[in-house]
């Protein structure tokens, strides 16, 4: 009558989501103050003022024919430029605005893509943990999800495990960093390792491997962490770009795909994302949207409220003996339960108004992700309740 | 290396964007009030001033967390029931919040209508003319686009016509009254006899079979002309809607799906279309032009210059022999054309400057689609091109 896979997929809520309606719930009952919510990636920092004024100013001065007008699929030219100015800017690149295609945001970004370089029996490598929904975009244009598990000790990515796992199927490789939901920078030294890997498979299979950059934490990163720009370090590069966390506008949907000029017929990969884009019903990014990220380029919410969420609670968790994944970046905390089944230790968790996502999903058993991105109130406020839930382990 | 099937849907664009784009490369050779670009579907009339003043309060009062944040994948909850008032006062019907799903615009409506319902071997029936996108969408979920054509004297629905194409792989049957191209609305009696043929199958063949009514145009009609709301006449009906011309939003892609409460099991329905909205990688549409559309409900652009066009057009045309099709809706005309092939008038309509789209891709050869969604003045200046046109073929 109709898809039962879609209808599947639209019933079985992520767990995240669960968790996220159990905490509402939970508020209405006790009080909002009383549940410490760490489900929801959910940007607490206002998107900043510049975002607000320039919203302001184009409506209160623009044409309104041009303002809400079809841009083009591809994306507003003006726009393109500026992001491809900002981009070579930064990391030294010499894009133009033919490398960008705008998006609905992250999720679009991948779609599009996955739908334009999928061929039948294509296989797509990411790694552990990894965001839940990678699966269902990757399946849903019908290709394979491959697991590679990275390194429990620091959640890089060894390159012999890596390396096992491509086989000539092998389409593309996702990498997220910084990370969802361990909040681990991938290093430079990993990059390069990763990329030889890459290099040496594609002249072993005679065939392109792409490399797929999810970076919507790019900004999210704190002290002098730097995040390499995977373009720079393979040429088969696709980068898949939100402005969601970095300007805090998740609900707006905009964002782009950069095709590196550097990869194979670029041209040509592009115009196949010209193609998927259409066929999935985007038309075009949202126009008001594209115009305004074309005029804060460079502009970021106040990240610093997010580090200190961060310093926060890694001190304090890791005091009371929980072993937390280093972060350097996004609002995530990884942190390693104190029992096997992470579900369970979840459930002991919410006795303390703790909510905490079991990160199986993730595909990394044994883990919890905690979303610092709440108000640093809510941090402190939590703490007694986390030292008790790590007393009651003996910790 | 990469999907042939999306680089070539990238690719080869549409005859439409084609002309478009030779319209603008023309109008900088030779002036832009020297060509006569009526080849697209973009509304000329600005997004009405409740829709700016509006947006300008939102942005100025709102707090921006709440305005940019991720609403939920279904869509703001206070919009959908402002469009449940909105939809039940004007047709009658009992639909709540829960019926309704925010979508990114009305092609995104389409994509995740066709995704959700999609089984194996599925068949679609469109009527020409139709929207050469249906095409696009029908086939990227993996279904057979079955054209049934309209009647050509008319352009309402024979129903034995509809009735010798339905078949046991029949899904949907795609209804766009008013009509692009040809701006026809169909009939009462028609969308009865409609109905009748689709009940009658569904006992034949022992399955459902839904309507979609895809009516992004519902608003844009002129005079005493009627739009049947397909709910009140057919239980398993799905609506694709968009603000794209009604509001003349196109750019910002805001529209919704709305599935009645009469289908069976309306709310399965419901959840294949948020697993679909989900694998599309749709998260939710953009969030503050939900909230707006949500408080201006009932508003439209100011639509008497569609009409005031539309008489011009259609009596200066018919006056010089050609014949058209009276529309009653859309901003498009349909125009038969005085050779059999369309594409050879076009040409020859190309050297008096006048842009017009062969409707051969919407599945009738012999007539040419003419967007007056322009200036009245570029209406009113390209007469004499159309005469001189008209006279060449001796009419």
């Amino acid at each position: 009558m109709y898809s039962e896979k879609m209808h599947q997929l639209g019933t079985n809520r992520s767990v995240i989501r669960d968790l996220f309606e159990y905490g509402n719930q939970r508020k209405a009952e006790i009080g909002p103050d009383k549940v410490f919510d760490f489900s929801i990636g959910n940007p607490s920092v206002p998107a900043p003022q510049v975002v607000t004024d320039t919203l302001c100013q184009m409506v209160k001065e623009s044409d309104p024919m041009s303002l809400h007008s079809y841009t083009s699929a591809q994306g507003d030219a003006a726009t393109r430029q500026a992001i491809a100015d900002y981009v070579n800017g930064q990391h030294g690149t010499d894009l133009t605005g033919d490398n960008f295609y705008m998006t609905c945001g992250a999720a679009a970004s991948l779609t599009i893509s996955l739908k334009a370089l999928y061929e039948e029996g294509d296989e797509f490598i990411v790694f552990s943990p990894f965001f839940p929904e990678y699966r269902v975009f990757i399946e849903g244009v019908g290709g394979k999800l491959v697991q590679v598990d990275s390194r429990r000790e620091d959640f890089q990515i060894d390159p012999a495990t890596f390396e096992a796992a491509i086989t000539d199927k092998t389409k593309a490789v996702i990498v997220n960093s910084p990370n969802n939901p361990s909040g681990v920078v991938l290093t430079e030294d990993c990059i390069k390792s990763l990329c030889a890997v890459l290099e040496k498979k594609q002249k072993e299979y005679g065939k392109e491997i792409f490399l797929i950059a999810d970076e919507p934490y790019r900004e999210l990163v704190y002290g002098d962490v730097k995040v390499p720009y995977l373009m720079n370090y393979y040429d088969n590069t696709l980068v898949c770009y939100s402005y969601s966390k970095s300007l805090s506008l998740p609900g707006d949907r905009i964002g782009y795909i950069a095709v590196s000029n550097k990869a194979k017929d670029w041209k040509d990969l592009y115009a196949a994302i010209c193609g998927a884009g259409r066929v999935l019903g985007y038309v075009c990014a949202p126009s008001l949207f594209q115009k305004l990220i074309g005029k804060c380029q460079g502009q970021t919410a106040d990240i610093s409220i997010y580090k200190k969420n961060r310093d926060i609670l890694y001190e304090a968790l890791t005091s009371y003996g929980f072993r937390c994944i280093a972060p350097d970046g996004a609002f995530y905390l990884f942190m390693e339960t104190p029992e096997e089944d992470a579900t369970a230790f979840g459930e002991k968790a919410k006795k303390h108004e703790l909510l905490l996502v079991p990160a199986d999903s993730f595909g990394t058993p044994g883990f919890v992700r905690i979303s610092y991105c709440v108000s640093t109130e809510q941090i402190q406020n939590s703490l007694p309740a986390f030292k008790a839930l790590a007393q009651e382990y003996g910790l």
